[in-house]
């Protein structure tokens, strides 16, 4: 059977599984302070053009998401966020759980726009019993979205700069990153992320690797202490290495980039295959993930023969679904799709 | 050099790795629903003897210890534990990060007693003003202790007899249970620990995993929607498979058990070493991590040779420090250190 | 200077006073076991005409809706609400520190619709991966809301009936509770709030009282150790008496529906004076909160004379002012304000 | 029948009351914006000799302890407090509630000492691993302690200097601090403690008012926005001017101190009167708490005659117990005592 359900149905690059096999029985250090972690945190500096970058390895996503938004808020702060955006609706509260309130800004195809976080920032100082409501302390965006999109350069600065002047951090969700920045569709760069941005995350479970995260400080202005918050959350890894070593292997040679490459090829393959076909898409994706619009009876039909995901209901016949590519995604496997719809 | 400072120094049992490598390439649902996972936790029931059991697993110790006592405890409870516990005294708060105090009583080379457990809950409804403190709520007991030491089938039936007379949960941490299985001076078996607690844990990280607590709720008492907990606190492996694979081949032909066994005559081979050379020991120890005294001379002149951790200094001139065996120790690596002590 | 800017401006109503006066040098046990806070439980429970219900007493709105939600909800579990809802919207996120997303459907006039809710949570049922998001696990509503409207009978029932239905507690936050029983236009009574909800509260703050919320679990559920969870939150009052005396106070010869019944009669001639006087209303209340629509210039000519709110801007030159009449509001007053409008 | 059972079971000081009653009508702005707020901070600004420290009103002593200690900590830090400390025995675990681990050092008469804090810290930072425990972030003591037993300037100096020294902030808890003050045995002012302390609380639920304690914060060093933070934990109370009429009230012609003196000699009329009959004491009290050895056949003797409060069990016959005086005993109560005993 097909399998275009999502970006983590297989384990690792295979790269990865070596570098773990070559490793495996020299003994490292514990809690991230092995050599394969050193050599990972310096090459995403490098990658970043950012010397000065503090790199800490997390588990998963919404670890990642919960421990950075509550490390640097205060108290009486939310985070900004897109309706869509995962920690709004995808996380079963772990935000909330640690605290602190989304604020949630229209989304336009996952996206937010500068204006409407001037404009929530500019209502509640006007109240005068602001005092009495949850200050907004930090903006979240992912990039790529929840429905793949991306923002453009342009609005990346704007989002920036305004987060600047209301000394709101901006951080970036990049559990697709590599996606997004191989993207044939985007003038964003990893360096400009880096620059942009207060904090970001580059996904490995999405792209690549067995689990991790790679969370980038970029201005100095990593939370003090970061480490005892991340083992007070038991987001502390024993072996670290098993961190250290995937992002070593997947910022060496490029290969992060090179496996994200692949799967924008072969999304575009997809998508080629779906129009050439006469389906519509029901969001434009410049990334892994396509939305396309199928009838029910053709849900039925192909559920056998492809997995892939139900979205959300569009009309009363007709649905959204998700097929996803991924680093390991083959023209073999786009062939045998476009045969079966 | 040789290493003996800990027992998660070294990457995962080779048996492990190649489960990995064989299984990669499979497309799997994720978050805990692939058929490894299902397999593991079957394995991991009928070696607990238990049919009913309710098995998940997590990433890491605190996570572990964090997320159970927390879900299993009203919020105006605490958790009993040695004041050696490892949630006493070694997560950096992660337990009331949670909202809980550990309430501690006296440890006897790291093992609490029924009566004084028995003495605490007592004093705490003998108070008038009782319900201006914080209830007990759960026994946290840890099986090997903190300091290598355990339970005998007698102490652990009085514990596990005045928790049930007193309603409140027995949780053992078993983060190196297959060292305290396979000690040589031991009568609990799996068995008896998944007959006497209400939840405990069977320890992958520290016994040859390259990660990954399997968790075990054992009389119907998992608590309600356990995975959206374990969700909320970011505690949720998109590729569940990689905890588990590990667990399924460590549940597979006693894998699990054979490679604790060999930690065990490890650490007696390493007992009789040191013991032989005229070594005083800090504690008797019938596990894998082993207590010497040592002069702080030794230490010096041992520490360019040989990895040990210090543990606690004994008087002016002495330290305690620890040597642990592991799955992977080998009587070459004994023979070795024999001839530089 | 007249004064309608809300209905906590002053002290208490003069029995109140007259009976902390009188009972001031009685020794009373403290944390509400006095004999005064015992018998302001009854009279409620007998205003209520509920035997079973019980009766707790807190200081202030936030504290109540903060403590309430959060000892009735699981973890993983969230809160349903207006987007106006005062536990939304104006409580600094009390509601998210203690660990739970408020879970917002659509409002009118302040109110919600039970078929909102109803597609909330089967919307949230029909997800496939619906535990990887925040449960609803509670409704709750205000009478009179934010906007000073009210539920009808009928309504009350329909929400409480899906309440029953999807095993939902309901929640109704009365904080002004008073001057919606006694409001000209509710078939709404206080015996039908302690049927058809599961736990309230009887405000006294905005009724009457220098502080103090008494709150009232209908069908025997309160939380078990609910002091205990009351003194964890630093709400549990030394002496008990000061919340006994005034509910005792208030519920005695019915003096709870009388002063509240004076703030209705005010605002009837409020609303009046008003409309004589050619006003437009942002919102038809039939409570003591009344919204008028003033010019921008009309705000500034009134402002030196009468004490009013702003609420929202409407259009460039008109804001929604809210103007409240309270307990201790008198026809005077309004004579005095009909003269300078 | 005589009560010394505890030093706030009457109302308040008469002239709080006619404060209330003289104020009450007057219209006042919330939340702590009022005049008489405002006169009350002024006054014990002055009484305190700091004109820049920064008074804040709360309700009680646990809420006042939650939320300071809160506000104060990061969440990788714990308070450090006498094992009888209040915070760690007494508040049914708001301090764990809120995140933070309580640090026990020994007690000395419920006193601790500076060469144990600085032992405790220096002991952290002395293990390798401490990044993996709670960080020492604040001192707490109590003062009078839970003993009634005071710190002597020259102690309080001592622990002053070790905490700036090692950066940790001191807090004093001071929910009897008027009887502190006023005993016949210190030499520690008002003004030292807003000297040597960086924040510190001025009891009045247990010195004659109905509620409310005024946080002093010493040194500009009150966290940001801690007036949401308060409406956050629910503390805020809207009819502020309770807080600040009685606070006026207390620090107007220095009725705090007088009525803490009265306590103070009825306290040593008392000992002198037990004394007097032979009887032994349990520890060596100068303030309004005094703890007396009794026989259980005494206690049994003098129960129907005289409220006093059941400390702790002292040999099989014998129970320590409390009496305690405060602004209200009279020489009257006294006398009808030593009658009695």
């Amino acid at each position: 059977m097909l399998s275009f359900e999502c970006d983590y149905n297989l384990g690792a690059h295979p790269k990865i599984l070596e570098a773990l096999v070559k490793t495996n029985m020299e003994a490292c250090p514990g809690y991230g302070n092995d050599p394969y972690t050193a050599r990972a945190k310096e090459k995403i500096r490098a990658a970043c053009k950012r010397e000065d970058a503090d790199v800490r390895f997390l588990v998963g996503g919404t670890q990642t998401n919960r421990i950075v938004i509550d490390s640097m808020l205060q108290k009486y702060e939310g985070v900004i966020s897109a309706t869509t955006g995962h920690i709004s609706a995808h996380e079963a509260g772990a935000i909330e759980a640690s605290g602190h309130k989304v604020l949630t800004v229209p989304q336009y195809d996952g996206k937010i726009k500068a204006c409407d976080v001037e404009k929530l920032v500019s209502n509640f100082y006007a109240k005068p019993t602001y005092e009495h409501e949850v200050f907004p302390g930090m903006v979240y965006i992912s990039h790529p979205t929840e429905y793949g999109t991306l923002y453009t350069l342009k609005e990346l600065r704007e989002i920036s700069a305004l987060c600047r002047k209301l000394s709101l951090p901006l951080f970036l969700d990049g559990a697709r990153l590599g996606y997004g920045l191989m993207s044939l569709d985007t003038d964003v760069t990893l360096a400009d992320i880096a620059e942009l941005c207060d904090v970001f995350y580059v996904g490995g479970t999405k792209v690549g690797a067995l689990c991790g995260e790679a969370v980038v400080f970029t201005h100095n202005n990593a939370p003090k202490h970061f480490f005892s918050i991340v083992k007070q959350n038991g987001a502390l890894l024993a072996k670290g290495r098993l961190l250290g070593v995937q992002f070593d292997t997947l910022f060496t040679d490029g290969l992060y980039f090179e496996i994200s490459k692949n799967a924008i090829e072969r999304a575009e393959d997809l998508k080629k295959a779906f129009a050439d076909k006469g389906y519509r898409f029901f969001k434009n994706s410049p990334t892994n993930q396509q939305f396309i619009i199928l009838e029910d009876a053709k849900i039925k039909e192909l559920s056998p023969l492809v997995r892939f995901e139900i979205w959300e209901r569009v009309d009363e016949d007709h649905c959204a679904v998700r097929f996803a590519t991924s680093w390991a995604t083959t023209k073999e496997d786009i062939d045998a799709l476009y045969r079966i719809i």
